[in-house]
């Protein structure tokens, strides 16, 4: 491994993965964490998410060859400038946002000359803190990696062994590219969850009680989703406005064009979308992208 | 139990289950069953879904006391037909579709004099056929029963025992009122999940390879939805067009304001959201309606 100190900035979900994973799988390496939630802190020395655990950004990062910052997106810019000139020279610097274009932007302006590497680790639960993380949490997931122009071909060799150490599989592509996958495959399925979540809490001729009783219908799964951090996804949608918009739009000229086929009783339509849409997920299912159990396994099936 | 005979006429997830349900929950009830599929029937009698597999529904329903229609919605009318003076007189036609007055009505229809209390177990996988159904799918899971004006309330009784000893909970209400209620816990996530994955499906500057690749960032959750039977669900939105209507009008101004939120930052509007739906998740896991393991307990988590 390239890499002999790993700081990790921020110890939720995923900084907690990290430092799991890391003493997991890259035992020769050291790590050191730091949370600006003094909670956090406490709670990660507990767990032991890194070997030290440290008072300041600066402190963990003291003679890490790689930094990489774990904090909601709209909260990069400040972490990347609490490490401004505490940095080793040549340390790289990433992070694991799900936006990448204001990332990247976000780390060039506060640590200018230092290497940067944009990174996202597509994996996660619903759950946050210092105690959702789990060192099997990258296994089998890809790892997007969207190093800037003129960025250095060792270095994005060096993040990817990292990422594929951890047990990910690693994806290199442009920021803006990023943006857009994962506003289809990520940012408007939260969206659309967190919405009908919202609907359904708020009708009146249907209580919340009901809701609950019937949420094994279907609705339940996006109450998972729904689940997820509050502050990082304001963060992912005010960072990711134009792709999330875009995708957006179109979804719902789809979705328009569904309501025109149940009221005006087009069978025909309906009946093909919802066949087309079965062959999708039997490829996840085939790149082992999700649980071919029935239901997600749930329960006692079987 | 009141019933000596059990009548299953569809062999699919939902009357297999039921089948099997009975096998281990009412050794002494007698079930026969039919499908209209030649092919389903020879997998059911393999997999015993009911004691006798029959080759026409009258003859399924000959001797029985409840005949339960585990028909696709738009195929209750004919499958209703064909037991239309084949009923033993007294016998409970019920059924296990998702949208309930128009079952109520076509069942009125084809069936005059013969009591007739619709019902619907709140329970399911997006698998189907003849191999999907288990013992234990309605365990835990509520059962509407949704009566006409003028119900036998011993029937009614009857009923709710009947599906009580399969492991199911059991609500009473009007048809109108299901309809309204199925409408947002289970027919518009499924219209939003199929047509997620359509769009998703269709884009030309993000390709489905990274669709699939990237799709544990929360799109994979919607495909497992999207994978339900296309027949079953198509019949449904014609069914119940008007609820579905009426809800997928107040999810469209929802996601307008969300939309708006987002192109105008409005970075609170979004907060508070996503801080309110978290709520729900609780308490549907505290009521068992779901799995509260990270990420539905999917993978090799711990």
């Amino acid at each position: 491994m390239t890499f002999g100190k790993v700081a990790i900035i921020g110890l939720g979900l995923l900084g907690g993965s990290i430092g799991l994973a890391i003493r997991q799988h890259l035992p020769g390496v050291k790590t050191a964490g730091y949370d600006s939630d003094p909670q956090v802190r406490l709670r990660a020395a507990e767990r032991k998410l890194a070997q030290e655990i440290c008072e300041s950004a600066a402190e963990a990062a003291r003679g890490a060859d790689l930094v990489i910052l774990c904090v909601p997106v709209g909260a990069i810019e400040h972490a990347a400038n609490e490490l401004s000139g505490a940095l080793e020279p040549g340390a790289l610097v990433s992070d694991v946002g799900s936006s990448k274009q204001s990332v990247s932007a976000a780390l060039a302006r506060a640590l200018p000359g230092q290497p940067i590497i944009p990174a996202h680790p597509v994996a996660g639960t619903e759950h946050s803190g210092p105690d959702a993380g789990f060192a099997t949490l990258f296994h089998n997931r890809w790892c997007i990696l969207t190093p800037p122009d003129g960025a250095d071909p060792e270095q994005v060799a060096a993040l990817s062994e990292f990422w594929t150490a951890l047990g990910a599989m690693v994806e290199v592509m442009t920021a803006e590219h990023h943006d857009l996958v994962l506003a289809v495959t990520s940012h408007i399925p939260h969206l659309i969850a967190y919405t009908i979540v919202g609907t359904a809490s708020d009708l009146e001729d249907v209580t919340r009680g009901e809701v609950i009783k019937y949420s094994a219908g279907g609705f339940r799964d996006f109450t998972r989703i729904a689940a997820s951090d509050p502050v990082m996804w304001r963060d992912v949608f005010l960072n990711n406005r134009e792709a999330v918009l875009e995708m957006l739009g179109r979804f719902t000229e789809d979705l328009t064009a569904m309501q025109r086929a149940i009221r005006s009783g087009n069978g025909d339509a309906l009946f093909d979308l919802f066949t087309r849409t079965r062959a999708i997920r039997r490829s996840i299912i085939e790149q082992k992208q999700d649980d071919a159990r029935p239901d997600f396994g749930r329960g006692d099936h079987g």
